[in-house]
């Protein structure tokens, strides 16, 4: 019986251009499907757990298409309501050497944004569920989403479900202080934290630090007062050094309370970048919710991550055993026949 | 000096599924842009007219997109305001045999639904015009386009320019009460009028027939009305029958206030659906603001529908030769080498 | 709670030449999935059943790919058996006019050919099921695939479930004297047999008749003795008139004990005719298991197929309302916007 | 020991749009490589003849895809002379409907234009040879053409092979004045004329008529004329009735001297029209040199030639078979499993 | 009211390989269009300045396609003749890694070399333009494309407006003498000299050195000695290191008449190397043009030849804010959400 | 009179997903032909020699079509014997980064491996040859594959031909104790022998290294107990660093019995890997038949499959100049115009 894990958010059709082509110069678009936290959930599924998604599609074949999509790779998607105007889309212009990848969001006024908690029978979703994952997305787009997830935080806690929370903070979608009056709020729920940034409202010093700047000793301080104030349990973040859109070096860092662990570094060279958040995401999960330690877990997911890098689309298709190999050290990329 | 024609209306990102495929088989959309003012526009042009097109795109690059769509093909969209919120997009799967196509409509919040008339300098934009060409589709988009609409038109009779409306009524936009009475007031400016149905509220006798069921005697006493009320010099409808999503016979009529004519008609084979009855619309302006009587005109405007038939995209890019052609009978498709 | 069609057989990856071309000239192929009763399942599910379909795919990437397209389709797929050697392959070549498709089997030592009933727990799979249906094609294909089939049959009328049979005779892959053998015990354990042909052994008078020359007066002479003999409830066969690869003429008989129904002719322009058999009779399952009478669930079946000519791909893709609007007479392919 | 065929003439590059579109829509060609004689030469090596292409392309990579394409089909290449400027193009729009597919040709200049007689071992070429074909192409493009064409004919029939000559006026090449002249001296080293037209200076009566609107019985007086002037064994024409760029009717008729045979006619839904006539060409010759008579070697071209429009490109893949069904009367376009 | 550049040149159609292809591999052709001084002006339309190029094109689809090509990224394109035999092209099979990328021009005889200046209203075309810009590849082409560049370089001094050529010395269009001597005709009438080598006829010392090797102080002297000669108000050239076909570094220099200056150096990854060089130059006249200082222009000249290298095409699509953020330093390719 | 050279192996059609993808992504794969001793054959031929490829295939269309690529790059596959039940396949998943290449073969049953010595006129084939090269794979598929490469070894060295084995020994074909104990069998007949590895039982003092690691002086020891023991003239091997599924650095041995040869190492940005040990080989045996000494011929073939990584396919259509150009150290990657 493997484990099972919800996760709650917005499914957007993803439309890119093919072949290095800029938005002025396409003919054409490859399309797929994503969103932070459908790809945890397809991901989690590519690695033998029950991954449920929850979230709200229009009653159209583009909505239909997004569920086929989630199907695919395995996702129950029993409990996705239908209704409401429109299938939330993104157009991403892929980048190259030092011309960085575009994304235009087209997602005002989809159907997740006013999606109801009503609409979705938590007790049933989180029946036998292991873990609740969302991330600061859904809050971000509407009043309706931020209820919507609190709701869902509150129910996954009350039946004892672990959760996680990716904090995503994008600052095209609401304002800093929006945002941390609403994140506040909703890590009282949150077991794990991903991605903290400067949103929570922490500094080391006086400063307001940009995170990725960070030493190693600093977010042990900085993770410590998070943990204080907030209880969570476990607090990591992906790290990313970007030497162009082509080239990336990525590697993590995961707080337990106690130590503060650095993973290895990967060298990627990027096929595509978009979801590899995601992907550490969800390697955090699985080697949290199989048995690892914290450390085990963030080279997990740090190893799913930098695969990620490597396959086309927002969602992770690498294998777990490709996974573990990597993790093992093994990279080489030799044919396997 | 080329006549000068200017449209108003809303331009489109079309994204059509390739090779006859559904919605929910596509992994690829085809890109194009359209819409019915634009493809007038473009086909002017095409004839060697001097084609102007205004709208209200995003500052983005897909607004620049669509802009460039239109550059391509020789319209000039100096004038086209720069803002909002998005691109109005439209999804296509084209149908074939006994499978209609399907068209998911995605313009709600589009930049052209809040522009405004004083983004518009209509002294400027109608300087030197002969025509000018709209539709009922702005008009139903929202109120502003109502403002924006009637505007124009106010604008354009004052400088004496002929206009023309393509009734285009489309229920999913509006109820018929309210696009009665938002064309009744439109209709006060009109000098041609294209496509009339029961929108504005003709009856045959009692019945609030089908137009598309009529006879030609009947098409003369319903367009005579129409004249009456509105005193508009030239009334024309395309004609449609459609024996399946692959083959259609077309014809038209028109009406001067004296004699109603019936065109010849063409059974076409159909590569793309979309966009004919711009074409009809753009043949009959090339027609009678070159010199043509109306039935001419309408014999130019009903071949260049054909044509456009057997063109992919929204546009139609037959040439000035190929319509004058068919006209004259050539359809025989022989190779010009 | 969705009425359950469990359906048996092979699922190949099909691989066919993209734009008309043949297999000499092409340099890449289009792949899908498809088999005739993945068919079934597949389309039963998109008229909202609950379709179950169990085979046996290889533990590879390809058997996976499989089952992902099955999944994205709805079907439900956890009782299908991994492992075995290969995935079957067929390779399609699209004819056009008076060319015709060629078919190029390679399913020799595909999974399902040495697959044991021992791997499926019938118990498990027929819980709650409504309907059972398979073909003819997996008896042919190997001994183990006949006791495979036999297995399935017997475990599915002792639960009291009905089941459905398409012969769909292939002589490439056994003989007439095995087919007649073999087919001959299944039938013992079929209430409804779909495609009768020669297989059989019925004769009109003295002759061996090729069953598409038949009148409806001779259909209901062969199929009565098929009945009396058999016991099915109900035997249908689609017919086939082939102008040429690019248009057909279809329809139907069904035979319910007392009457022979013949359904409306269509007339098709060809897009994919691959399936458009399993459309028939995923048609014909879904109107009997919604309560149609025979009549009614024939014109059903032929109006799905008809639709599926103009849909790439095995699997058919049409909706529920769409076939229920072709039924009613709307084959106008006009554009549903 | 199979018939050895020797051809002579060019061989371009094709590049069409893909997918209906118009020059000024596309942004990629797809190519091919045909010409006139080069389409014969691999149509006989698919019938299972030893078909010899000789021509000049350049010595650089395009010269050398040219060939290679051949060679994938069979066809001898090394008697091709590599040197000279460029190869040939040219550009295809295919048609659609009422649309007439568009050709531009680009080969002034190219390889082939100055190409010498003395670039070719006729010798060698032609030894075991059992026929030869050429066409009025080549002749036409450049003074340098008629030279190679006349030597090669000369030396051919100096082996006492039999040769073939199918006339292709193309009026944007050379003035009727000239191809008349030129013509005139060819046809006396031919004994297979194809394609008779008004070139040669043939009338009915005081009418220079057009050979399309020609009844058998004209055709036998023109024929008859003809083949007492210049002494042709057969004279031969393929047949079109040109509805529409999509649906045309062909046959063809032939004259053995005592006979005008006239051939079955077939509608086909084009898919490709180009190069119909080599196909009929071709068939007609390996018709005559297996043995036909001149009846059974029409029917054969004429199949041959409806076959080909259903391929993409210019050469014809249908093979013997194929060819020989067509011919029986079976053209039911049944998928072939 | 935007700065007016005018250019004159060739542009032509480029048929290059998909997918890393070699020409003997490929099945198809992308397309797209471009020339140097095509490319430049395009380059400054979109920096917002107005671009005129100037050139001529035949009087058909394919000569209109790249019209439309100009039109679409906002090239003014009134002034184009149209006429002469054909449109030049050039096949492109890009390299990778240690292959270098093939290109086969196949210009001769295209529209532009039999253009005279009497077709070009250089009156017109100049009025209220601040620069002119042309290159050695016209004048190299045929005599009348010298004449037609010395014309145009003498009307744009006689209007006072600023000019600069590219030398861009092709070896298989000429031999050193006549260009030297040619280009030094023209160099009478260049404020600014582009790309210079050793066409032009200097040295350092004795040796006819590889300028592409010369060390700053080298430059110095050489472009002092051009300088001296000529009057060139700006001397400046492209500098780039070759690792692979996958890889180099570039960087460039430009002299003022008191200091050369050197800019930053770029590793980049190639996606498309074509008309780096132009963008180089497109990207000084913007800087100069716009005020910027010797050293400031050739920063943004380079910047700009940079994400070039990241653009499929022969045109710079880079927008201004890219080239001034790159040129701020800010390379980092991070995604732009 | 170029050099005759035959080659022994299977020619499988290879299917690999575009743009990435991973098998569970793709809807279409880019097909190509290759096998190992085919990829020689027609490598050679593209140097200039005479290549010989002899196979089985089954007598259909698929089969055609890989003679048909065969021939389409120059070699001679007249020899080839038709029939058996299927082409053999295989799957490719092209990685990247740190992504492996996958690799599914699917060749069981293919017509190849049930080919009987006596379906190849070996008299014949071998007439004028001057080398015979085959490798470890064909023995391992099947007992009469083994039969065959040994029946052919005899009749080469019968001839007195040169003979080449790659031993290629593939752990899923069969086992070490079989593999060595045929290998060792045929290794009577060989002349040179490529890619050694522990197949043949070698070891350094205790160890059964992985040749992988050895040093220089190792491979002399080794290679030395192989001359010994075998015979050889030549043995060599090329080595590769995998530092990822894009980037390699490769370089090769060559030992001629009395000095080991290293050649100069090449880092490459892998395009497609597959087919770079066949590139070796080929090079190698051209060097060595056109009279290079082994070092040479040891660094042409390195050169030769460094740019094998730079081409789509298994096939190597880097021409003679640019490997020869690499040899000489050309590998900037310089635009060749």
């Amino acid at each position: 019986m493997p484990k099972k894990v919800v996760t709650l958010g917005e499914i957007m059709m993803r439309l890119s251009t093919p072949d290095h082509k800029r938005f002025v110069q396409t003919e054409s678009f490859d399309i797929t499907y994503g969103g932070g936290e459908a790809n945890v959930a397809a991901a989690l599924c590519n690695y033998g757990l029950n991954g449920v998604f929850i979230t709200k599609v229009p009653d159209n074949a583009l909505g239909q298409s997004a569920i086929n999509h989630l199907r695919r790779y395995g996702v129950d998607t029993q409990f996705i309501a239908r209704g409401g105007k429109r299938l939330g889309l993104y157009f991403l212009e892929p980048g190259a050497s030092m011309r960085a990848s575009q994304v235009i969001y087209d997602r005002a006024g989809s159907s997740i944004t006013d999606a109801d908690a009503s609409e979705f029978d938590f007790d049933k979703i989180f029946e036998g569920a292991d873990w609740f994952h969302t991330s600061g997305i859904t809050p971000a787009i509407s009043d309706k989403g931020t209820a919507l997830t609190l709701a869902a935080l509150k129910a996954a806690k009350a039946k004892g479900i672990t959760t996680s929370l990716d904090l995503n903070y994008r600052k095209k979608l609401w304002t800093a202080d929006k945002a941390r009056e609403v994140l506040t709020q909703l890590c009282q729920y949150v077991d794990m934290c991903i991605g903290p940034d400067a949103t929570l409202g922490f500094h080391i010093g006086d400063t307001d630090v940009n995170l990725t700047d960070l030493k190693p000793k600093d977010y042990k301080t900085v993770f410590g007062h998070m943990r204080e104030k907030y209880g969570f349990k476990y607090i990591a973040s992906g790290l990313r050094e970007s030497h162009s859109a082509s080239d990336n070096r990525i590697s993590a860092v995961i707080y337990d309370g106690s130590t503060l662990y650095q993973t290895k570094q990967y060298d990627v060279r990027i096929v595509d970048r978009v979801g590899a958040g995601d992907s550490f995401a969800s390697g955090l999960i699985y080697g949290l919710i199989t048995g690892m330690n914290a450390a085990d877990a963030a080279e997990f997911g740090v190893a799913a991550s930098a695969l990620k890098h490597t396959i086309p689309g927002d969602m992770n298709h690498a294998t777990l055993s490709e996974v573990e190999e990597l993790v093992k050290g093994n990279g080489s990329g030799k044919i396997q026949r």
